[in-house]
């Protein structure tokens, strides 16, 4: 079970992994899983049904779908294009059928690289909501929804809440749907740049890479928000921990461990080298799936 | 006078010239000047004080500052330390005593460089605001301001007008006083990077490299707001224009060059090649200027 | 007749275009003219062919083809892969066959929008010259170039001729062929952003956005340079006098405008508003023909 | 001792601690330490003397100072001055009296946040080369140094080795010195972004944040190579190893623990979420150090 300590993780398939030994049945979480072996894209639906299942996962109800796509850190632009259109299948699914008025929003901060998913995917975005407005819905395609995007900036540059930003852009541009995007901590390295999550839950408290106090939610914005998420880093607590985990055999030595770690690595992230090329391949990846969900 | 042709300055100083030829007083505009010349900088304050003033000026009645200061793209240190003291001394006047909670804004696109005066000034600036929400207002020095900031993007990439997005952070963060940074638009080339106008007008439609259509003011935001801005373009038109009022004699045949110029250039900019550098450190004194006058 | 005043064009065309007037033949030089209407892309190649044409043209003895591809400015992904594809085409031609040794050169400063061409071309671009080295020619596919590249900057920021750059990587690295990507000056603004020119005479003094003063050509480098550049900026004279040109009527005017043009205008040039997003397609687009060509 | 493991330090001082425990003194190793008390900069030098103390310490023969100023990271600019100034000093006295033709090089990935140190530094230098060049020398201060810099990017961005990169400017434009900036990977977290080495070693294989497989020094550049580094990332597998050590008390069971830490970790590594702020600083420092020393 996941402990008090530093052990974080983004990823509902991770919370849910962490009880895998036990094999157990969580009650009020339902697990669906697909594998297309072709494509070479694997699915993972993780359903939270109840609030015991909340609890124990350490998520809220809602729906994650996991995509693992283990090339997507790769140069081969047909399988990219694989998984934008496997994605966007799954963001229509979630949005439901029609056009809609869509606030996209690229969390966290541009100037740190492995935090600048969101930017980077709003800077791929094909923004119509002005086209509409001057030119009328007819200047774009039927079903097309109509897109505004926002990089509101994390709090050492605004000085604000993140949730204070968008909860004002919400309220004056009134849009009927909000999809946060944002770079998420996951446990594994290997999960780092080739997994993309879809939630309906948004986005709350201690996800991200920037840890966001506050929720960005249905509940916090009066609007749904579906939130899509790529592990870029992991906790450097969380990296040491897992390590002596797997090394250190019994209980109470790992408590010991755990009560030495550092607080100071806290405020560290782990993140692999080559982040620069990865993060443009896979950002590109999810701005072409929201291209398609929303054209 | 200003026709309706595009001939276009956001500088009331510039406006106010474009009658200096008939050296007559208009009712309703005051102006002094001042030139210090040990420290070569050359104050202009405009005054427009009548809504008759407002109409001739083409700019809505308040003050303008305008601090001419030749070597300001040059790298000399001790002379930007000049200029963002004056800056800060102007900025203090206008907001009056005592400690705000203001929000500084910066306008323009970042990824054209001219118009990136406001992006980068925000990346120079203490921010403040989320330090004293957390620790409380005795974390910071007794007369500081609480300063937040935003850079809202063009509607290019967000598809909402820049209006929308400030009226609702203004609303959820409420602050006392707006700061708006700009890169505007000249008449003339001299005056590109060497000029700051500072007016407690706020910005009003037309005026921004990109050509703001809403204005961002205290009608339209509710709370005062100043802006500063400095001219890094003159519009292409206008260029041509000018260099042909020159040189053409008779009033009929100005008005045959303005009818043939091509409205092709309306959606053009003029502006010098070394740009990059000289925003450089402009941006940067404007950063100090702020920095000193709310800290 | 190009005069000795400050008009200005990187594109051979657009040289001779100059005389079109006249309808003259100009010996030594040949055109062959293409039109593709259904895929819109319009292909010019002028062939210098002797000395006499190189001294009317004011361009050195080589081919240049000008692919002008009205569509390439939008969001358009079908026709950007057309035009990549036959950009692609005449690489190669000029090139010949076979794999190479190949370094690409991205001139052009970054931090000037308009200027970045070609950082943002080499950005995009296929990268397997280490990997060759690393793990054997096989590791690449049969017929692939080993692609390198660089990007020198410019001289305000480096202090070094971009040419005593590039001949010192040259001499070490032992390319066979030297592509340089820059952006280029035009004439007339309506073709900016969607006009490319490949040449195999490299790019010679006078050319370019910052205008090189050394060319980077067989010459000074020793190996073959082909040069890919796109109109991107306007010079600010070249603007004004144009457009006084289709003005003003005798001979006699022209002349004296053009004396009194300040010499201020030539270090500004004059570019689109919407640069930035014209140019990421752009930019793309060339990219993505280097890529077909070279893998 | 340092393993064969990948426990790694680019930093003197670190490599000389790991002994500390023994209290031994090394010989061909020695060690002067100076605390600056009130201005809260604390200075090291390790003097490696002999290839003994070379082989024992894993880094070659040369002088290695280092500046620790636990401030650097925070806002305080007169701190920053000093630190400057320190710095400075530092470099003048080893590259001796006069004016010099230098190349600084900013080494790293700049699309990496705490690789950018490199490419930082120099786009806030003073380049003054090409002045010289134009102007003639006496357009500079008397004592000044001709300065040109140089970013030349990673191998998967240039397909090529820095060194030869390097080589090749250097041939051909014959510096005197080669000044090389380089973010480096630190044993310990405490250190990261508050401490600057200076070593008249160059930089050698294994060193920097992207691992350099080339040294770039007075052996492979013909020209003396001053190193200026300040380490902003951990590895991650060093930070796995040094947190387990301090918690595993038999020489036995480390044996097995590091051959249990995945090789994956050597492609990761641990940095601070703030690095983006501090760096913005640091680099800054370093920038007018550099300016103060060469001007």
């Amino acid at each position: 079970m996941l402990g008090d300590f530093n052990v974080r993780t983004d990823l509902a398939l991770e919370a849910k992994e962490s009880f895998a030994e036990d094999d157990v049945e969580i009650r009020g979480v339902r697990i669906e899983e697909a594998a297309d072996e072709e494509r070479e894209i694997y699915t993972t639906i993780v359903r939270i049904e109840t609030e015991n299942g909340a609890r124990i996962m350490g998520k809220p109800v809602g729906t994650y779908i996991t995509l693992e796509a283990p090339n997507m850190s790769s140069e081969d632009e047909d399988y990219h294009r694989e998984v934008s259109e496997e994605l966007a299948k799954h963001i229509r699914a979630l949005t439901g059928a029609g056009e809609k008025n869509v606030l996209v929003v690229g969390l966290g901060n541009r100037e740190v690289t492995p935090d600048a998913l969101g930017p980077d995917v709003i800077s791929n975005l094909h923004i119509t909501r002005h086209i509409a407005k001057e030119y009328g819905k007819a200047s774009l395609d039927e079903k097309a929804s109509l897109v505004s995007a926002v990089v509101p900036g994390v709090m050492a540059q605004t000085g604000m809440e993140t949730l204070e930003i968008l909860r004002g852009i919400v309220r004056e541009t009134a849009p009927q749907l909000v999809i946060a995007i944002d770079a998420l901590a996951a446990r594994s390295t290997r999960r780092l740049n080739r997994t993309i999550q879809i939630t309906d839950t948004g986005i709350n408290p201690g996800s991200g890479v920037g840890n966001h106090r506050d929720g960005i939610n249905a509940d916090t914005l009066g609007v749904p928000v579906i939130a899509i998420g790529v592990p870029t880093v992991v906790d450097a607590a969380t990296i040491v921990n897992d390590t002596m985990e797997q090394l250190v055999d019994t209980k109470e030595k790992r408590q010991t461990i755990r009560e030495k770690i550092s607080p100071h690595l806290n405020t560290m992230f782990v993140t692999p080298k080559d982040i620069d090329e990865t993060l443009k391949r896979v950002s590109y990846t999810i701005s072409e799936g929201l291209n398609l969900a929303l054209s």
